[in-house]
């Protein structure tokens, strides 16, 4: 039987249940197949696949989800600055993990990097909204998001890798604050009776205010603090900055594994030795901080934990008044950059 | 006057006129300021998009789109497999320039992660084409797409990170045996005698043949040519057996970043020294090429041209039988991995 038989004529549009028939299968197969729900064999699927090119066949999405007003996917806007959301593993290791759980729901997820201003993020969330996507997750930029022009949109949304929760915001983010406390802590427990911080010198950020209570709980000289951005250039220059100290910190705390990258290559260059001469401990724990030389101990962020949450939180989408902030606590991943732990 | 006297009442929605009207702006303003197209000044934008929200104004994407055919928008389909494709900083910095050049044109971009297999790359062109989403932009994972059809399924495509160009395919891609050529040829240029190979070992990968008919063309000794998937463990466990051998390469050439990410490690770990002892000289040039130690000499593949003119072949589409493959000429970025560079 010819291809060109089998089709409906031009003057009619193939249907799911044309495609049906001629794959030998139920509608619900058709639609499983093409848009997720339920697994199909991957025999079938392509059985499937092959009945829909043959007949051109077009769901029109728009059409349903303007009927059913959903689309099954959910958006991720990530905020792009200067510096490239993708070029920070952190971002990217999260965006990986809730594209896993999303898929794990049967949702799709599209991820779009945005501009960290309100303007652009409120515009980008009415075009997800207007494609009658499930549900946003946003990862702020700087600055706080207004949340009552976000809600008047109408979409539900959470925020990610949130540093301050907001009444009334759904958020998600990790213990920042004892994540801190545990680096600073196992620095001091190598003996090392002085510490400095690296990144964003600043009483309201919890890295900082961590690792300044731990050095004054625990009666430790705080080292220098060396301002930072979040990336690696920046944690280049203020590794040059401690590489040329008359007396150099013996421990720092990096506020982010892109700094601790940047001051690794300083010292380096330098050569001060890491841990010999300095020893580092990190925040983040992303891929990268694995393969560094040396490896760097580093507090992991909970992210599979996180992401599994956020799809969560944002399928099952609570009243406002119940909206709140949920914080994941870390682990402290040893590695060599801390130096060397003998067995006690 | 309040908010309230303000809104149409419940029985009408209210309409891209009355959000016009409220900002005192034009309908085409309007238009900007949700859609993008032309730039709309900050202060203004705001008033829009208070508007906007003071008026519940939803401008139905869905019910435009159905219409006009076209969402402003590129869909970007990346392969997800037991490697996470954002694992790699290659893909993450290409999809970044990818969005930025989509941006430049007024295009949102969606990126969806996604198995590479042949009918999860349909069953997402399906999806994408029925959102009204203007072209796609595929970057196969392993295996090649039957390009009849996902022609069939009648989006725009066309295809990223391309090694075998096919008749009939529009395509992107960089020149990889004539970026082998370059890497091998500097590392002899050193006064290597013998080069080695960490990658795929495969006649047909343009990798393995630019080194190995360059060595075959200078007269050097072809060094041992070790297997590598694309990734850290992979380039991890080829070092361990470049530093087990009895008389090591001097000079290995690794096909990708992380490949020689892991090669580095590894050889660290032994008390290889790089590049004293071994160098190096890796493939991609991504931004973690840049701060690994030593700092990776690398091809650096011209990821921003490549993803303009994607972007840009995409959008000026083609007739079929005018469709090619565009190769794009790589640059060797020297860094300190491949040995000291004295002046002639």
């Amino acid at each position: 039987m010819g291809m060109r038989e089998a089709a409906p004529g031009p003057q009619r549009r193939a249907t799911r249940a044309d495609v049906a028939r001629r794959a030998g299968v139920s509608d619900a197969v058709v639609t499983y197949t093409l848009n997720g729900g339920a697994p199909v064999a991957r025999a079938t699927a392509e059985r499937v696949l092959q009945a829909v090119a043959d007949l051109g066949y077009q769901p029109n999405q728009a059409a349903r989800a303007l009927k059913s007003g959903s689309a099954h996917t959910l958006g991720l806007i990530l905020p792009d600055g200067p510096d490239p959301v993708f070029e920070n593993p952190f971002f990217t290791e999260f965006a990986n993990a809730v594209e896993a759980a999303a898929r794990r729901r049967g949702y799709a997820l599209y991820m779009t990097p945005t501009p960290p201003d309100q303007t652009s993020v409120v515009t980008r969330l009415n075009d997800f909204a207007t494609r009658q996507v499930d549900g946003v997750l946003v990862v702020p930029g700087e600055g706080s998001l207004d949340p009552d022009v976000l809600d008047r949109i109408g979409i539900p949304w959470l925020q990610l890798n949130t540093v301050h929760e907001q009444v009334g915001v759904d958020s998600i983010g990790a213990d920042l604050l004892g994540g801190a406390v545990l680096a600073t802590e196992h620095l001091i427990a190598h003996g090392h009776r002085q510490v400095a911080f690296v990144g964003e010198i600043d009483e309201r950020e919890p890295r900082y205010r961590g690792w300044l209570a731990t050095c004054e709980r625990l009666g430790v000289e705080r080292g220098p603090a060396l301002p930072s951005e979040y990336n690696r250039q920046s944690g280049y220059a203020a590794g040059l900055e401690i590489a040329a100290m008359d007396r150099p910190p013996a421990a720092v705390f990096a506020a982010s594994d892109l700094i601790a990258l940047g001051v690794l290559r300083a010292l380096h260059e330098r050569g001060v030795s890491v841990p010999d001469d300095v020893a580092l401990v990190s925040f983040d724990g992303s891929w990268e901080a694995e393969y560094s030389w040396p490896a760097l101990t580093s507090v992991r962020q909970p992210i599979e934990e996180m992401a599994e949450a956020s799809v969560a939180a944002i399928l099952d989408r609570t009243a406002p008044d119940e909206r709140r902030h949920r914080m994941f606590r870390g682990e402290l991943v040893l590695r060599a950059s801390c130096g060397v732990h003998r067995p006690a």
